[in-house]
Protein backbone atom coordinates (compact mmCIF):
# COMPACT_ATOMS: atom_id res chain seq x y z
CA UNK A 1 0.00 0.00 0.00
CA UNK A 2 1.08 3.59 -0.68
CA UNK A 3 -0.71 6.53 -0.23
CA UNK A 4 1.77 8.91 -2.54
CA UNK A 5 0.20 10.26 -6.15
CA UNK A 6 0.23 8.79 -9.08
CA UNK A 7 1.98 11.52 -11.58
CA UNK A 8 0.24 11.96 -15.30
CA UNK A 9 1.92 13.84 -17.95
CA UNK A 10 0.88 15.34 -21.32
CA UNK A 11 1.35 17.96 -23.68
CA UNK A 12 -1.18 19.97 -22.81
CA UNK A 13 -4.79 19.46 -20.86
CA UNK A 14 -5.87 16.63 -23.33
CA UNK A 15 -4.14 14.09 -20.98
CA UNK A 16 -7.07 15.12 -18.41
CA UNK A 17 -9.37 12.27 -20.31
CA UNK A 18 -6.66 10.08 -18.96
CA UNK A 19 -7.23 11.75 -15.03
CA UNK A 20 -11.33 11.21 -15.71
CA UNK A 21 -10.74 7.61 -16.59
CA UNK A 22 -8.57 6.93 -13.80
CA UNK A 23 -10.77 8.80 -11.25
CA UNK A 24 -13.62 6.08 -12.53
CA UNK A 25 -10.97 2.77 -12.62
CA UNK A 26 -9.00 3.93 -9.20
CA UNK A 27 -10.88 6.28 -6.85
CA UNK A 28 -8.93 6.24 -4.16
CA UNK A 29 -5.56 6.87 -5.23
CA UNK A 30 -4.39 11.27 -5.42
CA UNK A 31 -3.15 12.36 -8.66
CA UNK A 32 -0.67 15.01 -9.43
CA UNK A 33 -0.88 16.02 -13.36
CA UNK A 34 1.42 18.22 -14.96
CA UNK A 35 0.08 19.53 -18.56
CA UNK A 36 3.40 21.00 -20.74
CA UNK A 37 1.06 23.74 -21.92
CA UNK A 38 4.13 26.34 -22.03
CA UNK A 39 5.69 23.74 -25.15
CA UNK A 40 2.18 22.33 -26.36
CA UNK A 41 1.61 20.91 -28.98
CA UNK A 42 4.53 17.87 -29.06
CA UNK A 43 3.02 16.34 -32.19
CA UNK A 44 5.25 18.56 -34.59
CA UNK A 45 8.57 18.07 -32.86
CA UNK A 46 11.40 15.71 -33.08
CA UNK A 47 11.93 12.55 -31.18
CA UNK A 48 14.53 14.35 -29.23
CA UNK A 49 13.20 17.42 -28.06
CA UNK A 50 10.31 14.86 -26.98
CA UNK A 51 12.60 12.75 -24.82
CA UNK A 52 13.96 15.85 -23.22
CA UNK A 53 10.30 17.15 -22.63
CA UNK A 54 9.09 14.09 -21.35
CA UNK A 55 12.28 13.58 -19.32
CA UNK A 56 12.06 17.08 -17.50
CA UNK A 57 8.81 16.45 -16.43
CA UNK A 58 9.09 13.45 -14.86
CA UNK A 59 11.55 14.99 -12.91
CA UNK A 60 9.09 17.59 -12.04
CA UNK A 61 6.67 14.82 -10.93
CA UNK A 62 8.45 12.99 -9.07
CA UNK A 63 9.76 15.93 -6.72
CA UNK A 64 6.21 16.13 -6.03
CA UNK A 65 6.45 12.95 -4.83
CA UNK A 66 5.10 10.46 -7.52
CA UNK A 67 5.03 6.79 -6.93
CA UNK A 68 4.35 5.84 -10.05
CA UNK A 69 3.94 7.98 -13.87
CA UNK A 70 1.42 7.47 -16.42
CA UNK A 71 2.59 8.98 -19.46
CA UNK A 72 -1.12 10.54 -20.92
CA UNK A 73 0.77 12.02 -24.11
CA UNK A 74 0.26 9.81 -27.02
CA UNK A 75 3.31 11.42 -29.06
CA UNK A 76 5.81 11.29 -26.01
CA UNK A 77 4.21 7.49 -25.41
CA UNK A 78 5.55 7.08 -28.57
CA UNK A 79 8.76 8.11 -28.54
CA UNK A 80 10.29 7.96 -25.19
CA UNK A 81 8.93 5.64 -23.59
CA UNK A 82 11.65 3.19 -23.93
CA UNK A 83 14.23 5.72 -22.84
CA UNK A 84 12.23 6.55 -19.71
CA UNK A 85 11.93 3.39 -18.42
CA UNK A 86 15.65 2.18 -19.40
CA UNK A 87 16.88 5.00 -17.49
CA UNK A 88 14.13 6.27 -14.56
CA UNK A 89 13.93 4.12 -11.53
CA UNK A 90 9.89 4.38 -11.45
CA UNK A 91 6.88 2.40 -12.75
CA UNK A 92 6.17 4.11 -16.09
CA UNK A 93 2.95 3.04 -18.20
CA UNK A 94 1.68 4.92 -21.42
CA UNK A 95 -1.38 4.93 -23.89
CA UNK A 96 -0.44 3.35 -26.35
CA UNK A 97 -0.15 -0.43 -25.19
CA UNK A 98 -3.30 -0.12 -23.61
CA UNK A 99 -4.79 1.47 -26.75
CA UNK A 100 -3.62 -1.25 -28.80
CA UNK A 101 -4.90 -4.27 -26.54
CA UNK A 102 -8.30 -2.02 -26.46
CA UNK A 103 -8.52 -2.18 -30.19
CA UNK A 104 -7.67 -5.68 -30.54
CA UNK A 105 -10.90 -6.69 -28.43
CA UNK A 106 -12.87 -5.29 -31.60
CA UNK A 107 -11.48 -6.80 -33.62
CA UNK A 108 -13.29 -9.38 -36.18
CA UNK A 109 -11.14 -10.36 -39.31
CA UNK A 110 -10.06 -6.88 -40.54
CA UNK A 111 -7.63 -4.45 -39.87
CA UNK A 112 -6.96 -1.59 -37.20
CA UNK A 113 -6.69 2.14 -38.09
CA UNK A 114 -5.23 4.87 -36.27
CA UNK A 115 -5.66 8.27 -36.29
CA UNK A 116 -2.70 10.46 -34.41
CA UNK A 117 -0.76 13.60 -34.89
CA UNK A 118 2.15 13.50 -37.09
CA UNK A 119 5.23 13.05 -34.31
CA UNK A 120 3.18 9.64 -33.03
CA UNK A 121 2.48 8.29 -36.82
CA UNK A 122 5.77 8.53 -37.75
CA UNK A 123 7.31 7.01 -34.74
CA UNK A 124 5.63 3.66 -35.50
CA UNK A 125 5.28 3.38 -32.18
CA UNK A 126 1.29 1.74 -32.87
CA UNK A 127 2.47 -0.66 -35.03
CA UNK A 128 5.31 -2.31 -33.29
CA UNK A 129 3.14 -2.49 -30.13
CA UNK A 130 0.93 -4.74 -32.41
CA UNK A 131 3.49 -6.29 -33.76
CA UNK A 132 4.76 -7.60 -30.59
CA UNK A 133 1.43 -8.46 -29.32
CA UNK A 134 -0.43 -9.91 -32.25
CA UNK A 135 1.90 -10.09 -35.67
CA UNK A 136 -0.87 -11.46 -37.71
CA UNK A 137 -2.65 -8.13 -37.89
CA UNK A 138 -2.38 -5.40 -39.89
CA UNK A 139 -2.69 -1.54 -39.05
CA UNK A 140 -3.14 1.68 -41.21
CA UNK A 141 -2.36 5.24 -39.92
CA UNK A 142 -3.50 8.46 -40.83
CA UNK A 143 -1.85 11.69 -39.33
CA UNK A 144 -4.74 13.91 -38.60
CA UNK A 145 -2.97 17.38 -37.20
CA UNK A 146 -5.90 19.57 -38.17
CA UNK A 147 -8.43 17.30 -35.51
CA UNK A 148 -6.27 19.07 -32.66
CA UNK A 149 -6.70 22.49 -33.70
CA UNK A 150 -10.28 21.96 -34.66
CA UNK A 151 -10.79 20.40 -31.05
CA UNK A 152 -8.70 23.44 -29.14
CA UNK A 153 -10.85 25.94 -31.28
CA UNK A 154 -13.92 24.44 -29.84
CA UNK A 155 -15.58 23.30 -33.17
CA UNK A 156 -16.67 19.80 -32.68
CA UNK A 157 -19.75 19.60 -34.55
CA UNK A 158 -19.07 22.12 -37.96
CA UNK A 159 -19.36 20.99 -41.40
CA UNK A 160 -16.05 22.18 -42.04
CA UNK A 161 -14.99 19.65 -39.12
CA UNK A 162 -17.29 16.72 -40.90
CA UNK A 163 -15.44 18.15 -44.74
CA UNK A 164 -11.89 17.44 -42.86
CA UNK A 165 -13.26 14.33 -40.90
CA UNK A 166 -14.32 13.02 -44.61
CA UNK A 167 -10.51 13.76 -45.97
CA UNK A 168 -8.86 12.32 -43.38
CA UNK A 169 -10.89 9.10 -42.96
CA UNK A 170 -11.65 8.34 -46.33
CA UNK A 171 -8.75 5.59 -46.21
CA UNK A 172 -10.71 4.40 -43.37
CA UNK A 173 -14.14 4.07 -44.81
CA UNK A 174 -14.38 0.85 -46.83
CA UNK A 175 -15.62 -1.99 -44.81
CA UNK A 176 -11.89 -3.58 -44.17
CA UNK A 177 -11.62 -1.94 -41.06
CA UNK A 178 -13.20 -3.34 -37.43
CA UNK A 179 -11.39 -0.89 -35.09
CA UNK A 180 -10.43 2.83 -35.30
CA UNK A 181 -7.78 3.82 -32.15
CA UNK A 182 -8.31 7.67 -31.77
CA UNK A 183 -4.30 8.12 -30.88
CA UNK A 184 -4.23 11.31 -29.35
CA UNK A 185 -6.17 12.39 -26.07
CA UNK A 186 -8.26 15.36 -27.96
CA UNK A 187 -9.83 13.29 -30.09
CA UNK A 188 -12.34 11.66 -28.00
CA UNK A 189 -14.19 15.09 -28.43
CA UNK A 190 -15.15 14.16 -32.20
CA UNK A 191 -15.80 11.19 -31.54
CA UNK A 192 -19.90 12.31 -32.62
CA UNK A 193 -18.64 13.38 -36.31
CA UNK A 194 -16.29 10.49 -36.21
CA UNK A 195 -19.01 7.99 -35.76
CA UNK A 196 -21.01 10.03 -38.63
CA UNK A 197 -18.35 9.75 -41.42
CA UNK A 198 -17.54 6.16 -40.75
CA UNK A 199 -20.79 4.63 -40.12
CA UNK A 200 -21.55 2.34 -37.35
CA UNK A 201 -19.18 -0.59 -38.17
CA UNK A 202 -15.85 0.77 -36.91
CA UNK A 203 -15.47 0.45 -33.15
CA UNK A 204 -13.83 3.94 -32.15
CA UNK A 205 -11.18 2.96 -29.14
CA UNK A 206 -10.23 5.38 -26.98
CA UNK A 207 -6.92 4.40 -24.95
CA UNK A 208 -7.55 6.21 -22.07
CA UNK A 209 -9.74 3.47 -20.18
CA UNK A 210 -7.34 1.05 -21.45
CA UNK A 211 -4.59 3.02 -19.62
CA UNK A 212 -6.53 3.24 -16.54
CA UNK A 213 -7.20 -0.54 -15.75
CA UNK A 214 -3.19 -1.21 -17.02
CA UNK A 215 -2.44 1.36 -14.58
CA UNK A 216 -4.36 -0.19 -11.82
CA UNK A 217 -2.89 -3.62 -12.77
CA UNK A 218 0.70 -2.35 -12.82
CA UNK A 219 -0.21 -0.94 -9.53
CA UNK A 220 -1.51 -3.80 -7.55
CA UNK A 221 1.17 -6.20 -9.37
CA UNK A 222 3.56 -3.69 -7.36
CA UNK A 223 1.58 -3.29 -4.33
CA UNK A 224 1.58 0.58 -4.80
CA UNK A 225 -2.18 0.66 -4.64
CA UNK A 226 -3.48 3.96 -2.30
CA UNK A 227 -5.78 1.20 -0.27
CA UNK A 228 -8.65 3.79 1.53
CA UNK A 229 -8.48 7.36 2.57
CA UNK A 230 -9.31 10.60 0.90
CA UNK A 231 -7.40 11.19 -2.38
CA UNK A 232 -6.47 14.77 -3.55
CA UNK A 233 -5.64 16.33 -6.40
CA UNK A 234 -3.40 18.47 -7.95
CA UNK A 235 -2.62 20.01 -11.14
CA UNK A 236 0.42 21.78 -12.93
CA UNK A 237 0.66 23.77 -15.99
CA UNK A 238 4.04 25.29 -17.97
CA UNK A 239 2.04 28.07 -19.09
CA UNK A 240 -1.27 30.06 -19.01
CA UNK A 241 -3.08 28.33 -15.88
CA UNK A 242 -5.78 30.76 -16.58
CA UNK A 243 -7.04 28.09 -19.39
CA UNK A 244 -7.33 25.21 -16.89
CA UNK A 245 -10.87 26.94 -15.70
CA UNK A 246 -12.01 26.76 -19.45
CA UNK A 247 -10.13 23.50 -21.20
CA UNK A 248 -10.13 21.73 -18.53
CA UNK A 249 -13.78 20.61 -17.79
CA UNK A 250 -14.30 19.59 -21.54
CA UNK A 251 -11.37 17.05 -20.57
CA UNK A 252 -11.96 16.09 -17.51
CA UNK A 253 -16.01 16.29 -17.31
CA UNK A 254 -15.97 18.38 -14.19
CA UNK A 255 -14.95 21.97 -12.74
CA UNK A 256 -11.90 21.61 -10.54
CA UNK A 257 -9.74 24.42 -8.80
CA UNK A 258 -7.02 26.42 -10.99
CA UNK A 259 -3.60 25.15 -11.69
CA UNK A 260 -0.65 25.99 -10.80
CA UNK A 261 2.46 27.11 -12.63
CA UNK A 262 5.81 25.68 -12.75
CA UNK A 263 9.10 26.32 -14.91
CA UNK A 264 9.40 23.35 -16.66
CA UNK A 265 13.09 24.28 -18.04
CA UNK A 266 13.98 24.16 -14.41
CA UNK A 267 13.68 20.47 -14.12
CA UNK B 1 27.51 51.64 -45.02
CA UNK B 2 27.29 48.55 -43.05
CA UNK B 3 27.89 44.98 -44.65
CA UNK B 4 26.86 43.13 -41.50
CA UNK B 5 23.95 41.17 -42.04
CA UNK B 6 20.06 41.89 -41.07
CA UNK B 7 18.82 40.10 -38.46
CA UNK B 8 15.08 38.43 -38.74
CA UNK B 9 13.31 35.89 -36.67
CA UNK B 10 10.17 34.08 -36.43
CA UNK B 11 8.17 31.77 -34.32
CA UNK B 12 8.62 29.17 -36.96
CA UNK B 13 8.92 29.45 -40.83
CA UNK B 14 6.06 31.81 -41.87
CA UNK B 15 8.69 34.70 -41.68
CA UNK B 16 10.51 33.75 -44.50
CA UNK B 17 7.66 35.94 -46.48
CA UNK B 18 8.91 38.66 -44.61
CA UNK B 19 13.01 37.54 -46.25
CA UNK B 20 11.12 37.69 -49.56
CA UNK B 21 10.46 41.30 -49.08
CA UNK B 22 13.41 41.84 -48.25
CA UNK B 23 14.95 40.70 -50.72
CA UNK B 24 13.04 42.74 -53.22
CA UNK B 25 13.31 46.19 -51.54
CA UNK B 26 17.07 45.63 -50.06
CA UNK B 27 18.59 43.34 -52.02
CA UNK B 28 22.57 44.17 -51.69
CA UNK B 29 21.56 43.44 -47.81
CA UNK B 30 22.77 39.70 -46.23
CA UNK B 31 20.49 38.44 -44.01
CA UNK B 32 20.36 35.75 -40.72
CA UNK B 33 17.50 34.26 -40.11
CA UNK B 34 15.82 32.38 -37.37
CA UNK B 35 12.98 30.13 -37.44
CA UNK B 36 12.21 29.35 -33.60
CA UNK B 37 10.57 26.29 -34.94
CA UNK B 38 11.16 24.16 -31.65
CA UNK B 39 9.03 26.55 -29.75
CA UNK B 40 6.18 27.50 -32.20
CA UNK B 41 3.69 28.44 -32.12
CA UNK B 42 3.80 31.86 -30.26
CA UNK B 43 0.36 33.08 -30.74
CA UNK B 44 -1.40 30.55 -27.74
CA UNK B 45 1.50 31.25 -25.18
CA UNK B 46 1.82 34.36 -22.79
CA UNK B 47 2.84 37.51 -22.65
CA UNK B 48 5.60 36.76 -20.43
CA UNK B 49 6.92 33.58 -21.97
CA UNK B 50 6.94 35.10 -25.38
CA UNK B 51 8.76 38.10 -23.89
CA UNK B 52 11.51 35.71 -22.80
CA UNK B 53 11.74 33.80 -26.15
CA UNK B 54 11.92 37.14 -27.97
CA UNK B 55 14.56 38.63 -25.77
CA UNK B 56 16.66 34.70 -26.44
CA UNK B 57 16.05 34.89 -30.33
CA UNK B 58 17.80 38.46 -30.65
CA UNK B 59 20.29 37.20 -28.44
CA UNK B 60 21.29 34.58 -31.11
CA UNK B 61 20.63 37.12 -33.93
CA UNK B 62 23.37 39.30 -32.32
CA UNK B 63 25.92 36.25 -31.40
CA UNK B 64 25.38 36.03 -35.29
CA UNK B 65 26.58 39.73 -36.30
CA UNK B 66 23.31 41.29 -36.82
CA UNK B 67 23.28 45.03 -37.46
CA UNK B 68 19.45 45.11 -37.29
CA UNK B 69 16.91 43.22 -35.99
CA UNK B 70 13.33 42.31 -38.14
CA UNK B 71 11.05 40.47 -35.74
CA UNK B 72 8.72 39.03 -38.62
CA UNK B 73 6.37 37.53 -35.97
CA UNK B 74 3.21 39.22 -35.30
CA UNK B 75 2.95 37.25 -31.74
CA UNK B 76 6.43 38.70 -30.71
CA UNK B 77 5.79 42.38 -32.49
CA UNK B 78 2.37 42.34 -30.74
CA UNK B 79 3.98 41.41 -27.00
CA UNK B 80 7.41 41.74 -27.12
CA UNK B 81 8.89 45.05 -29.43
CA UNK B 82 8.60 48.02 -26.23
CA UNK B 83 10.31 45.78 -23.84
CA UNK B 84 12.95 44.77 -27.01
CA UNK B 85 13.64 48.14 -27.76
CA UNK B 86 13.94 49.28 -24.18
CA UNK B 87 16.52 46.99 -23.28
CA UNK B 88 18.93 46.13 -25.90
CA UNK B 89 21.39 48.89 -28.20
CA UNK B 90 20.43 47.57 -31.64
CA UNK B 91 17.79 48.93 -33.85
CA UNK B 92 14.84 46.59 -33.73
CA UNK B 93 11.56 46.37 -36.42
CA UNK B 94 8.20 44.96 -36.05
CA UNK B 95 5.47 44.26 -38.34
CA UNK B 96 2.43 45.76 -36.90
CA UNK B 97 3.61 49.79 -37.30
CA UNK B 98 4.25 49.25 -40.93
CA UNK B 99 1.06 46.50 -41.20
CA UNK B 100 -0.82 49.51 -40.04
CA UNK B 101 0.30 52.06 -41.92
CA UNK B 102 -0.24 49.98 -45.41
CA UNK B 103 -3.68 49.17 -44.31
CA UNK B 104 -4.44 52.78 -44.26
CA UNK B 105 -3.49 53.72 -47.35
CA UNK B 106 -6.25 51.67 -48.53
CA UNK B 107 -9.26 53.60 -46.57
CA UNK B 108 -11.54 55.10 -48.05
CA UNK B 109 -14.18 56.08 -45.44
CA UNK B 110 -14.70 52.73 -43.47
CA UNK B 111 -13.20 50.58 -40.72
CA UNK B 112 -10.25 48.47 -40.92
CA UNK B 113 -10.28 44.49 -40.00
CA UNK B 114 -7.29 42.31 -38.61
CA UNK B 115 -7.32 38.71 -38.66
CA UNK B 116 -4.34 36.98 -36.16
CA UNK B 117 -3.89 34.61 -33.89
CA UNK B 118 -5.25 34.55 -30.22
CA UNK B 119 -2.35 36.13 -29.04
CA UNK B 120 -1.44 39.17 -31.29
CA UNK B 121 -5.67 39.51 -31.19
CA UNK B 122 -5.36 39.98 -27.02
CA UNK B 123 -2.48 41.63 -27.10
CA UNK B 124 -4.25 44.83 -29.05
CA UNK B 125 -1.12 46.10 -30.46
CA UNK B 126 -2.67 46.96 -34.05
CA UNK B 127 -5.21 49.20 -32.21
CA UNK B 128 -2.56 50.76 -30.40
CA UNK B 129 -0.10 51.36 -32.97
CA UNK B 130 -3.40 52.56 -35.39
CA UNK B 131 -4.48 54.60 -32.48
CA UNK B 132 -1.09 55.87 -32.52
CA UNK B 133 -1.17 56.91 -36.09
CA UNK B 134 -4.38 57.80 -36.65
CA UNK B 135 -7.33 57.70 -33.95
CA UNK B 136 -10.58 58.47 -35.76
CA UNK B 137 -9.98 54.51 -37.63
CA UNK B 138 -11.76 52.11 -36.45
CA UNK B 139 -10.77 48.55 -36.27
CA UNK B 140 -12.01 45.36 -35.65
CA UNK B 141 -10.13 41.91 -34.96
CA UNK B 142 -10.50 38.29 -35.11
CA UNK B 143 -8.68 35.03 -33.84
CA UNK B 144 -8.63 33.16 -36.56
CA UNK B 145 -6.24 30.32 -35.31
CA UNK B 146 -7.24 27.47 -37.40
CA UNK B 147 -5.95 29.04 -40.74
CA UNK B 148 -2.49 28.34 -38.80
CA UNK B 149 -3.02 25.09 -39.03
CA UNK B 150 -4.73 24.89 -42.51
CA UNK B 151 -1.76 26.13 -43.90
CA UNK B 152 1.16 24.26 -42.02
CA UNK B 153 -1.07 21.28 -43.44
CA UNK B 154 -1.52 22.64 -46.65
CA UNK B 155 -4.84 23.11 -47.24
CA UNK B 156 -5.41 26.41 -48.80
CA UNK B 157 -8.11 25.07 -51.71
CA UNK B 158 -10.40 22.90 -49.93
CA UNK B 159 -13.65 23.24 -49.23
CA UNK B 160 -13.28 23.06 -45.73
CA UNK B 161 -10.89 25.97 -45.52
CA UNK B 162 -13.94 28.17 -47.49
CA UNK B 163 -16.44 27.27 -44.68
CA UNK B 164 -14.13 28.10 -42.22
CA UNK B 165 -12.89 31.47 -43.67
CA UNK B 166 -16.90 31.88 -44.15
CA UNK B 167 -17.55 31.49 -40.03
CA UNK B 168 -14.48 33.62 -38.81
CA UNK B 169 -15.22 36.10 -41.41
CA UNK B 170 -18.80 37.11 -41.15
CA UNK B 171 -18.29 40.28 -39.78
CA UNK B 172 -15.81 41.88 -42.42
CA UNK B 173 -18.48 40.87 -44.62
CA UNK B 174 -21.16 43.97 -44.41
CA UNK B 175 -19.68 46.75 -46.66
CA UNK B 176 -18.35 48.76 -43.82
CA UNK B 177 -14.42 47.25 -44.26
CA UNK B 178 -11.50 49.09 -46.40
CA UNK B 179 -8.71 46.65 -45.26
CA UNK B 180 -8.13 43.88 -43.97
CA UNK B 181 -4.81 43.34 -42.47
CA UNK B 182 -3.14 39.57 -42.44
CA UNK B 183 -1.84 39.60 -39.21
CA UNK B 184 -0.08 36.63 -39.49
CA UNK B 185 2.59 35.51 -41.88
CA UNK B 186 0.79 32.16 -43.05
CA UNK B 187 -2.36 33.99 -44.20
CA UNK B 188 -1.56 35.63 -47.03
CA UNK B 189 -0.75 32.43 -48.40
CA UNK B 190 -5.11 31.90 -47.93
CA UNK B 191 -5.68 35.14 -49.99
CA UNK B 192 -7.36 33.36 -53.28
CA UNK B 193 -10.17 31.99 -50.78
CA UNK B 194 -9.90 35.12 -48.35
CA UNK B 195 -10.80 37.26 -51.76
CA UNK B 196 -13.89 34.63 -53.03
CA UNK B 197 -15.26 34.82 -49.38
CA UNK B 198 -14.83 38.90 -48.89
CA UNK B 199 -15.28 40.00 -52.62
CA UNK B 200 -13.25 42.71 -54.15
CA UNK B 201 -14.29 45.30 -52.64
CA UNK B 202 -11.96 44.57 -49.31
CA UNK B 203 -8.06 45.13 -50.16
CA UNK B 204 -6.08 42.40 -48.13
CA UNK B 205 -3.10 43.86 -46.66
CA UNK B 206 0.40 41.85 -45.99
CA UNK B 207 2.82 43.41 -44.02
CA UNK B 208 5.35 41.77 -44.76
CA UNK B 209 6.29 44.49 -48.24
CA UNK B 210 5.57 47.65 -45.78
CA UNK B 211 7.89 45.63 -43.67
CA UNK B 212 10.76 45.81 -45.97
CA UNK B 213 10.21 49.47 -46.94
CA UNK B 214 9.76 50.71 -43.07
CA UNK B 215 13.23 48.53 -42.69
CA UNK B 216 14.71 50.03 -45.72
CA UNK B 217 14.09 53.77 -44.36
CA UNK B 218 15.41 53.07 -41.18
CA UNK B 219 18.91 51.39 -42.05
CA UNK B 220 19.08 54.72 -44.39
CA UNK B 221 18.56 56.75 -41.69
CA UNK B 222 20.93 55.14 -39.03
CA UNK B 223 23.58 54.78 -41.95
CA UNK B 224 23.54 51.10 -42.03
CA UNK B 225 22.89 50.09 -45.69
CA UNK B 226 25.42 47.54 -46.77
CA UNK B 227 25.99 49.56 -49.98
CA UNK B 228 27.17 47.44 -53.05
CA UNK B 229 28.87 43.89 -53.09
CA UNK B 230 27.00 40.02 -52.99
CA UNK B 231 24.78 39.21 -49.95
CA UNK B 232 25.46 35.56 -48.23
CA UNK B 233 22.08 34.45 -46.58
CA UNK B 234 21.90 32.30 -43.52
CA UNK B 235 19.23 30.27 -42.08
CA UNK B 236 18.57 28.59 -38.70
CA UNK B 237 16.15 26.91 -36.76
CA UNK B 238 15.19 25.11 -33.13
CA UNK B 239 13.91 22.45 -34.53
CA UNK B 240 13.63 20.02 -37.42
CA UNK B 241 15.72 21.62 -39.61
CA UNK B 242 14.97 19.24 -42.45
CA UNK B 243 11.41 20.82 -42.75
CA UNK B 244 13.19 23.75 -44.20
CA UNK B 245 13.54 22.38 -47.69
CA UNK B 246 9.99 21.57 -47.97
CA UNK B 247 7.64 24.17 -45.92
CA UNK B 248 10.36 26.96 -46.84
CA UNK B 249 9.77 27.36 -50.41
CA UNK B 250 5.75 27.91 -49.83
CA UNK B 251 6.91 31.50 -47.94
CA UNK B 252 10.33 32.05 -49.69
CA UNK B 253 9.03 31.69 -53.29
CA UNK B 254 12.53 29.89 -54.03
CA UNK B 255 14.09 26.84 -52.98
CA UNK B 256 17.24 27.39 -50.66
CA UNK B 257 20.21 25.50 -49.01
CA UNK B 258 19.60 23.57 -45.71
CA UNK B 259 19.16 25.42 -42.17
CA UNK B 260 21.13 24.67 -38.88
CA UNK B 261 19.78 23.87 -36.12
CA UNK B 262 20.27 25.89 -32.89
CA UNK B 263 20.13 25.58 -29.23
CA UNK B 264 17.61 28.57 -28.24
CA UNK B 265 17.16 27.62 -24.80
CA UNK B 266 21.34 28.62 -24.07
CA UNK B 267 20.89 32.53 -25.30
Amino acid sequence: MNTQPLGVFDSGLGGLSVVRALWEVLPAESIVYFGDTGRFPYGTRSPGVIRRFARQNVHFLQSQGAKAIVVACNTASAHALPELRSTLDIPIIGVVEPGVRAALKHRKSGRLGLIATAGTVASRAYEQALEAIDPGVAMSSVATPLFVALVEEGWTHTEATRLIAEEYLRVFNNGSFDALILGCTHFPLLRPVLREVLGAGVALVDGAEATAHATREMLSKRDLLAGGGEPTHRFFVSDAPEKFATIGPLFLGRTFDGAEQVSIEEY
